[in-house]
C-alpha cells in the first residue's frame, strides 16, 4: 500500500527500506534533502515538503511520523494535519510522551483524522530482524495499517495494545525496563571483572550464558559483540545518555503510585555517568571534613 | 562413559536422564531410595550408600555431587572423599558458595584427586533445553569430564571458565544478574498494571516484546506461560524466596568494592515480600505519629 | 499587627495561637465553625466567610492560607483575590507545589498584590519551639510581614529564600531528605532488632545517640518518645502515608538530571508499605515457578 | 583512676586530653614517639612500649586501645594480653567489627582478664562535646570503667548496650545510619544546587533548618561550617572514603535478612565517587552503541 515516511534519520531510514521490500509504495521525506535523494535510488518517491508527501498519496492516506520527540514532532504534526484530509491517518512512531500523544491527537479527530501512536523497538538491528511496534488506537485506523506494520515487524512481533497513548505507554515502560536490564548485566559483569578471578573471559561468559541459561537475552548476545570489538572496553568511557522514555517511566511511577526502586535506580546512575563531579557527593566530602577532619581532594 | 550422581533432586534427577539419553553408565545415589528406584527403572545404577556409588564406578572415577549448598554438601564430600581413590575426580554441581569450594577441594588435592565446580543453570527446563553449565578447575579434569558437560549442556552450553571456585563464582554473578532482570521486569509490568492504562493484555506484552525488542529475553517467554495460567496473577502471593546466591552476590560486591545498587536492591526487596510487616516501617509509622501527630495504624 | 488564618487544621489552629500570644490581632475562618469558635475563646476574632475574614481587616492586609494543597487551597486563593484590593497581601502556607504557586500568584500581581509562599516545618511541636519557615517572593512584602514570621518562628528560623515559589520549593526538598532520613533511621534500628544481639534497648540508644554523636538528630530524640510509648512498637502497623512534596522532589530529581537514589527509594519504600501484596513481587513468584518450580503462596 | 591509652592519633590523643582534663592519670603509648612526648608536655606519663605502658599502672588495670582496625589491632591486642595479669581489663576503642571482638575477647577470658569494646562516636569535635560512647562486654568490667567512660563522654552521653560485640555493633549501625544521613542531605542540597531556583543561600539554608524543622541535626550544622569556608564547595571533589563499618552494616543486612536500601545505595554511591570510570557504566555504553548505534565517549 502506499505510505509516506516523514523523517529518515537511523530508525525511519530502514523502516522506510523495509517497507520497500515488501512492495509497498513510499514516499519519503526529510529536512536534509540528501537522504530523500538516498531513499529514491533505493526504489522511494522523493517530497520536498511534508505537504508535498502528503499530496502524493491517494486518499484514504497513511503518513507515518518519524521524528524526535517534543517540538520537532509537534511541528511537523501540525503541517500533517494542515495537509490532510478526513478519513486520512497519521502514525506517530517517534518516541513521543504518551501524554503529548493524547493532546496531539485532538485536532486530527476533531477533523475527522485518525491517530495512531506506534512505540517501535528494534535500534539498527530493525532493518534485518524487523521492529518491535506497540500501537495505541482506534480498531478501524489500526485495520487499515495493519499491512504496514506486517512488513515493519517480525512475525508476531506488532500488537494493538490500548486506546491512542497507549502504544507510546507500553514502549515506554520496555525502555524502563531495558534501562534496568543493562544495569543489572553492568553490575554483574563489574563484578566479574574486578572480583576475585582474574582474567576471566567476559565476552566468553556472555555468549555462554546465551545456552540455556536463565538470563539468556538479547542484551547478551549484543554484549559478546562488544567484547569482540573491545575485549576489556578499553576505548569506552562509562557516559551513558538517557532518552524521555527512562525520565517518564519513573515520573509515571511516581504519579501511580508504583514501587520502581531498580527502574529509578538505573537512570539515576545514568544521571551520574554523565557529571564531572556529582554535586551530592561533594557535600559528602565537606561533612566527612568538618566531623572527622577528614582530607578533601581539592576540585 | 561412567559418571555417579550423587542426589536426585529435581537438578540431579534431570541431568541423570540427560547421561543416560547420551549413553553414559549413570550409577545414582539418593538419600531417599524410591528416587534411587525410579532411575534404576530408566536404566540407572542404583547404589545404596555413597561409598558404593563411588565404588560401582571404574577408576579413574567421575562423581558429581548435586545436594544442597552448605552442610549437607560439606558432609557428602567427605564421604566421597573417603572412597575416593587418587586421580579419581569430584564435580561439586551444587550451589556452594565459591569460597566454600576453595576450602572443600584442599583434601581432594592432597589426596591427588581432582575438584571441579560447576555452576548450572536452566531451572526445570534443563532436561529437554540443557544446562547452562559454567566450570572451575583444573585443565586436565576438566578435559577428563567434558563427555559428561557435553551431554548436560547444550550445543555451546559450558564453558571452563577459571581455577577451581571459578564456576560457582560466575554461576553467582549470574543468579545477581537474574535478580535484578527479574526485578526490572516486574517493576514495569506493575506499572502497566497499575498505571493509567486499563486492562493492558500483559501475557500479551510479554509475548510481543519476544519478538525484535531490545528486552527480548527468556524471563519474558516464561512470563507469557505465566500469564496464559493466571491472566491476573490473582492466585499468587507476592512471596518470593532468594537462595544463596544473590547475597553472596551483594556481600562479594561490598567486599571488592563493586557498586552493585540494582542487585542489592532486588535482594532486599525480596526481603520484604516475605515480611508480615516490615520493622523500618514500623519506625517510620511511629515517627510521623510523634511530630506530626498522623494517627498509625494498629498492629 | 493583624492577620487573617484562614484554616484552624492542626498547623493553622497552633500558628493562629502563637501569633496571639505575641499580641497579633487574629482574625479566623474554617470551614467548620466549631474551631472558630474555640479559637475567639482564645482571644482571635471569628468571620463565617473567607471575604468576611478579610473585611475584618484594614488595609494593607494580610492573609495567611492554610489549607490543603491542591483544589482546596486553589479555590480558596480564589476567594480570597476576590475579597483583596490592591496592595494587600496573601501568604500561602499550605503545602503547596512550588508549580502551583508560580500559577497561582498571576492573578494576585495582576490586581496589584502580594504573594508569598511560605514553607512551615515543624508538626505538632511548632506551637511550642516555633515554626521553620521557608519564605518566597518579593521583599517588600517579606518585609511587611516580618512581624508574622518573628513571631511564627523560633529565633533565626525563617528566611527568605528567593522569589515566588522558592519558599515550596526548599520545603519540598526539606521533605524529600526528611523522608529518606527517617528510611536511614528505620533501616538501622531494624537492623538491631533483628540482628546479632537479642534484647537491644532501642529507645536507650536512640536517646544515647541524641548525646554528642555524629548522627544526633531530632528525629532521634522523637524515636526515644515513640519507645517510651511501646518498647517494641508491637502496636504499630509499618504502613507509612506520603505526602505530595516526598512525590515532588522525585519528579523534580528526574526533570532537573539530579541523581537522588535515597530520596527515590525512600518514598518507593512507603508506596510499598500500604500495599497488601506488591504486584512486582507476585510477577517475580510467577517467574521462578516456571523456571524453577519453585512452589508459589496462594494469594 | 589510671589508665593507659595504647595509640595516639586523632581519636586516641583527644580522650587522652579529656581524660587528663578530669584528673586521671594517664599512660601513653603510640608508635610514633612524637605523640608520646607531646602528651607528657600536657601531664601524661610517657612509655616506649605497650608492655611497659601496661607496667606503669597499678592492678587491677585498665587498658585502653586506639588504633586501627584490623591487624594493628590484634598484634596490639596480643602484647597487651602478655602484659596482663588476671582480672585486668582492656577495652578495644578501635572501629574493630563486632565479630572480631568476639574472637579477640577469648585469650582474655581464658587468662581471667576483663575485655569491653567500645564504640567511640564524635570526630575532632569529641574534645569540647565529649564522645558519644557505646559500650558492650560484662557488668563487672564496665562498672569498673565507669569513671573512664564518664569523663570521656558527655552527660547521658554513654550506654552499656550488650555483651562484648554489641558496643561495636551498635557503633557500626550507627555509621551505616550516618552514611545514609549524609547522603540523604546531599542528595537535597543537589536538587536545590542544580533545580530551578539559582542562587539559593545554600549555608544559609543548611542554618535555616537548624531552628525547629523536622530534619535539623548536627550534620546540618556542620554543612553550614562547610559553606561558610566554601560557598559553592568549589575546591572540594566529591571523592568520599568509606570505611570497614558502612560496608559490614551491608554485609549484616544480607546476612541478618534486614532490608536496608537505602544504606547499601550510599555505600555504594561513595564506592563509585572514588572510581575514574565505573565499569558497569562502559558495559551500558557498550551495549548502547550495539543496538542503537549510540556513538561512544572514547576513553
Amino acid at each position: 500500500m502506499q505510505v509516506a515516511m516523514i523523517g529518515l534519520g537511523r530508525m525511519g531510514m530502514n523502516m522506510a527500506r523495509r517497507l520497500l521490500k515488501d512492495g509497498h509504495e513510499v514516499v519519503v521525506w526529510n529536512r536534509s534533502p540528501d537522504k530523500v535523494a538516498a531513499m529514491v535510488s533505493e526504489g522511494a518517491i522523493g517530497a520536498q515538503s511534508i505537504e508535498e508527501a502528503v499530496h502524493k498519496l491517494t486518499g484514504p492516506r497513511v503518513i507515518w511520523s518519524m521524528l524526535p520527540a517534543g517540538n520537532v514532532t509537534k511541528h511537523a504534526l501540525k503541517e500533517i494535519l494542515d495537509a490532510l484530509e478526513p478519513d486520512d491517518l497519521v502514525i506517530e512512531g517517534g518516541n513521543s510522551y504518551w501524554k503529548d500523544d493524547q493532546e496531539n491527537a485532538k485536532p486530527f479527530v476533531e477533523k475527522g483524522c485518525g491517530y495512531i501512536d506506534a512505540g517501535v523497538s528494534g535500534g539498527v538491528w530493525g532493518l534485518k530482524i524487523g521492529y518491535c511496534t506497540m500501537v495505541g488506537g482506534k480498531d478501524r485506523y489500526v485495520r487499515r495499517a495493519k499491512p504496514i506494520f506486517d512488513s515493519l515487524a517480525p512475525p508476531r512481533g506488532w500488537k494493538h495494545v490500548g486506546p491512542v497513548g497507549a502504544g507510546h505507554f507500553v514502549k515506554m515502560v520496555h525502555n524502563g525496563i531495558e534501562y534496568a536490564m543493562m544495569e543489572a548485566i553492568g553490575e554483574g559483569f563489574d563484578l566479574m571483572r574486578n572480583g576475585p578471578f582474574e582474567h576471566l573471559d567476559l565476552g566468553g561468559i556472555a555468549d555462554l550464558w546465551g545456552q540455556g541459561s536463565v538470563v539468556r537475552c538479547w542484551l547478551l548476545e549484543l554484549l559478546v559483540l562488544a567484547y569482540e570489538r573491545d575485549p576489556d572496553l578499553s576505548s569506552i568511557r562509562g557516559y551513558v545518555d538517557d532518552s524521555g522514555e527512562g525520565r517518564w517511566t519513573v515520573l509515571n511511577s511516581v504519579e501511580y503510585g508504583v514501587s520502581a526502586p531498580v527502574l529509578a535506580q538505573s537512570l539515576f546512575k545514568r544521571f551520574e555517568s554523565r557529571q564531572e563531579d556529582v554535586y551530592s557527593n561533594k557535600v559528602l566530602a565537606a561533612l566527612r571534613n568538618e566531623f572527622g577532619g577528614h582530607a578533601v581532594k581539592k576540585g
